[in-house]
């Protein structure tokens, strides 16, 4: 079964990437992913459903270890959402590199593995050993918008063709 | 116009990389920057401007977030700096592949996009489309010595030749 | 001298990552590591001494500079540990490429480079200048289980044969 129909499976419907990319309310300029080699490194991505931000708030006080297992399940989403449009099929992805992950947290709040688990169980379930990479899952203060969770995720693929990043520009209005 | 002439019209000064490597205040170990294959790793940045630490402190206490946008953009500056030194030139910059900017910021503070802006806009306005990089930005809580800001950013360069990396020794009575 | 040599002598015996990577207390999944070409991703590291998490607690709060240097110490002698299961002999090692230090922070606290200094010194003193990454050092809020530094580092290594990552999998009952 590809990996796409396995998302389906499970519920989970890919996020609109290129919507996303043409809202840019902190006038930033980024890209969605770049290619070096046969790495494919992807923006920091957050959790995201029906078009909006999801499960934002603090771990350890807005929210429970669930709803960050929740976010983190949906970012890791996110993610392949940028891999698909990168590498227009999701079985072109041979391993999970690296995954850095960020979880807001409150003072005394220590329970960042389980809060990123949501993360690598998802990739696990669509590539089985391809989706576990190395990991860290470290505690930080503040992201963006008051979103619970941040990854950075780094993915090796086969094949050459990556299609051209999605650029999100400065919009002379936004600062 | 060469990457340094625009620098020079932004009326921006490269910082003096190699005096501040001279200087080792918290007896560290560590270089400037490695390449590997064709990608620059530089260390973690901070903001300086006129060889002393640039706008410090904690973003959502000391600090607005114009402030925080001008460290990063000092910080990113100081990213050039040592890209200059490794490479000779900072036309052989190919493209910006991935930054990583931590905000040192206050609770509930969550703008951290718009301090990093001032990183990535100095990048694109420099280097157009190849300036534009992956990208997270990350409150953290607690930067060396309560800078604002502190970047992990990697470049792409053409060509082969890159200058042996300038080492912080430590300084024994530094410790 | 062989590096483990120079271990056994400075009276630092290597952690057993296998038994670690047998014990899952949060029920995640990631690697020990993952080779891409000759560099060597190591996942997120923390203090063990004598099987057990070591010098835990908060910067600027429960623990000294001294403690969190310790602690940056045994927390790089972890990812040796998972370079020497991984290369088979740390001798294969060539160069310290990245370490981000993540460093758990009190509020105010801003000595994350002398905390980090604890892991590059013990790099130096095995490796000399080849010891020396490029570094961040980070002030981050909460890390797994109360843990005090986490290191995520990249090395390279000479040679091709890399042994498989151990996979730290998820338990059933862990979640």
């Amino acid at each position: 079964m590809s990996v796409e129909r396995k998302l389906e499976s499970l519920g989970l419907v890919m996020p609109d990437i290129e919507k996303q990319y043409r809202t840019n309310p902190t006038g930033a300029r980024f890209r969605s992913h770049l290619a070096h080699g046969n790495a494919l490194y992807i923006s920091g991505s957050i959790a995201m459903k029906d078009g909006t931000r999801y499960m934002t708030g603090v771990l350890g006080k807005d929210l429970s270890i669930e709803h960050g297992y929740e976010a983190a399940r949906y970012a890791a989403l996110h993610c392949l959402g940028i891999a698909k449009f990168a590498l227009g099929d999701l079985d072109r992805v041979t391993q999970a590199l690296q995954l850095i992950g960020y979880v807001n947290s409150a003072d005394g709040f220590s329970e960042q593995p389980r809060v990123i688990n949501g993360a690598t169980d998802l990739l696990v379930e669509l590539y089985g050993e391809a989706g576990m990479p190395t990991r860290a899952a470290i505690g930080c203060h503040g992201l963006a918008a008051n979103n619970s969770v941040e990854l950075v995720l780094t993915l090796l693929f086969s094949g050459t063709e990556v299609r051209s990043p999605l650029a999100r520009e400065k919009i002379a209005a936004a600062r």
